[in-house]
């Protein structure tokens, strides 16, 4: 077994490297990110291994084992501007850990181990999340993202010089990821959301990643004077709005079903034309709908379309819907999830369920290996912030589990 | 009988000279209102009478009668920013034309004729709307409106003295009314509401203005990621508003009773963190209350306050109220509404009668002499835009009334 204390210990080390008091500031490109990978790369180098880039920029250690069938484990260094101090690299850590472990024991292990840190999964910066696992993935479109600046101007294209990436090249990270002998991938990370806690769980197995529907619906009335228009001659477009959100809400109690909760979200609310004294004429709001089983995604949006018209009918405006971004449910491997499990019973005697509702860099393995992932609490629930943190014994109960997982796994594989 | 037609043309006239293909330009203390009031003053002294301004910038021609007693026609020439072509003008050109019909008679009037352009009803550009009438009603605060700045920066204090205005002189007005014997206040204008144009009638008798409550609510609940969170975890501040919003919606409903209809609006919706991703943390709404009767006003208020409370509660989010403005309702003269309703009777052959949502500078009188205001119906509802327009027979018909209810009111006082 490897030694919890000794990633927490890296990973506090890593936090007083990189962040400052605002919180932690390893936004992808940039150079606090730039040096929390040489950190990473010398801790690698101090296990005697070495530290590789694919054409996305994902930095690679491999410990080489006596089979070229390969377990991975991934995750992300970077982080959004003022973050917490866990989110992504609490999985790479981990990650070092697992190197660090099986290197230890004078032999080679029966598999090949990666680790890999995957390039801007926040996409803080350019605005495209997960940009080095779809790039290795084959999904990123590299005409989506070629014309991407950050808010000061700079072009995605020049960053990723800066830093030794050729935009033009990075899917030849997809035959890059094609060549290894991948047959597990594997990822720990914070839950970033309230539901362990609620349980009084330290940790849990992680079904799948939501799949989502994330549209802009906009609502076209008439604005008119607060004071001159009758209520029932008014053409309210944020009445309507509210009526469709309120709905939704409604659509997800609908289809959430116990360990199989859903949700939708109105995360953002536009007025026009935003006077005191005016009926808004105009509301736009967005819609971001999550589920893991696709056939109750489909009929969650299916739901929203029909609150949505009757909404528009009731309120006599009109509706339109603007699609944004769509990505499938992605359940994992069930026999990962069956040693997650087991992983989560021996060091706690229990093993709690959940999905993952934000996205990670495991959904973009599922189509091309078998994947697991599994999560420990955050307090509050809160990440993307510098107040993100877990209680110790959880992490360190969950780093515990995390390396009896690897053992499974591993042993797994390296029966063929 | 004056000349309604003659009244049509002197618009279309004083519409040619101050719009541009937005709309209508005559913001107050510019050029172009300037430039109006230049054209008024022609207008007057075409008749052989004097135009005289008040210490607030309010412009007053005079027609002597053979008593101090007086009749007060007023409205304003200043529109907002490409407005239209009736709101506030068409008061004053009706004026004019009472005046050119009083003075043509060979003899004096048994009365006193003032008609008066009020400055800056609008408040278009610094933000105090009901500026010189305040002023003359003694209403205006100093303090409230010292610092004003219009956007460019430029101090209503400055915009005033190019004017021949002294701010600190401006509450002289409500001396300068006071001697005046006033016995009665009428104004004409266009409803700038959809109501007349529904019951398909030109014309209708105003019986007051509404009272207004004016508002911010503010939801606090707490931020939190759109994936991650739960439903039945969220503290969900857009939610509460949107909740909050609808009842208000039927509150309005449940007050409103025929012919006295109130309303309830909310026109500006601000959430944060204002992320698609992300479950709003904060709700900001307004909430424009107005209705006729003070008691039901006050109920309304009453019942707002309760709805929000009930939807914090229900959402798990905290609700602050911050006030803005209010102002009593003001209901209008019974005599004078008596002639009102009869000119119509004489005119149209009915007398529909309605309140004003909207402000007018007629509400400022009511506490001083007896007041009442006719409405000419507005074309889809429509004002404060370029497509604000009446029909011209409405029009006509609205003059005439408006000189019969002048001829009434004129007898009426002159009988003492």
């Amino acid at each position: 077994m490897g030694d919890a204390s000794r990633v927490i210990r890296d990973l506090r080390e890593l936090a007083a490297r990189t962040s400052n008091e605002r919180g932690a500031q390893r936004v992808c490109w940039g150079p606090i990110w730039r040096d929390a990978r040489a950190w990473f790369e010398a801790k690698v180098r101090e296990i005697g291994l070495d530290v590789w880039r694919d054409s996305a920029g994902n930095a690679w250690a491999t410990l080489k084992g006596t089979s070229d069938r390969t377990v991975i484990i991934g995750s992300h260094l970077d982080c959004v501007p003022s973050g917490g101090w866990l989110d992504g690299c609490f999985g790479v850590v981990t990650g070092i850990e697992v190197l660090r472990h099986y290197a230890s024991r004078g032999e080679a292990p029966p598999v090949t181990i990666k680790v890999v840190d995957w390039a801007d999964e926040e996409g803080a910066r350019f605005g495209r999340s997960l940009f080095g696992s779809s790039a290795a993935a084959g999904t990123l479109r590299l005409d989506d993202v070629r014309s991407l600046k950050d808010r000061n101007g700079v072009a995605l294209v020049d960053a990723l010089r800066e830093n030794g990436v050729d935009l033009e090249k990075v899917l030849d990270a997809r035959q890059e990821l094609a060549r290894i002998d991948a047959r597990a991938y594997l990822e720990v990370h914070i839950e970033q959301g309230p539901v362990l806690e609620s349980w009084k769980k330290s940790t849990g197995v992680v079904i799948g990643t939501f799949g989502v529907e994330r549209h802009m619906i906009r609502f076209t009335g008439q604005a008119a004077h607060s004071g001159s228009t009758p209520i029932e001659m008014r053409r309210d477009a944020f009445l309507a709005a509210a009526q469709t959100a309120l709905a939704c809400r409604d659509i997800a109690r609908k289809h959430s079903k116990p360990g199989a909760g859903v949700v939708c979200t109105v995360g953002v609310v536009n007025v026009e034309p935003k006077f005191v004294t005016a009926v808004p004429g105009g509301c736009e709001i967005s819609l971001d709908q999550r589920a893991l089983d696709p056939a109750v995604l489909a009929a969650m949006h299916e739901d929203a379309h029909a609150a949505a018209a009757q909404a528009a009918k009731d309120n006599d405006v009109t509706v339109e819907w603007t699609h944004l971004w769509r990505i499938e449910p992605r359940p994992f491997d069930p026999t990962l999830l069956g040693f997650c499990a087991e992983a989560l019973q021996e060091e706690m005697g229990e093993a709690p369920r959940l999905p993952s509702g934000p996205l990670h860099d495991a959904a973009e393995m599922v189509p091309h290996m078998p994947v697991v992932m599994m999560f420990s609490s955050s307090a509050r629930g809160l990440s993307h912030c510098k107040e993100e943190d877990t209680p110790e014994p959880h992490l360190v109960t969950t780093i515990n589990a995390f390396l009896r997982l690897v053992d499974k796994t591993v042993a797994h594989v390296a029966k063929g």
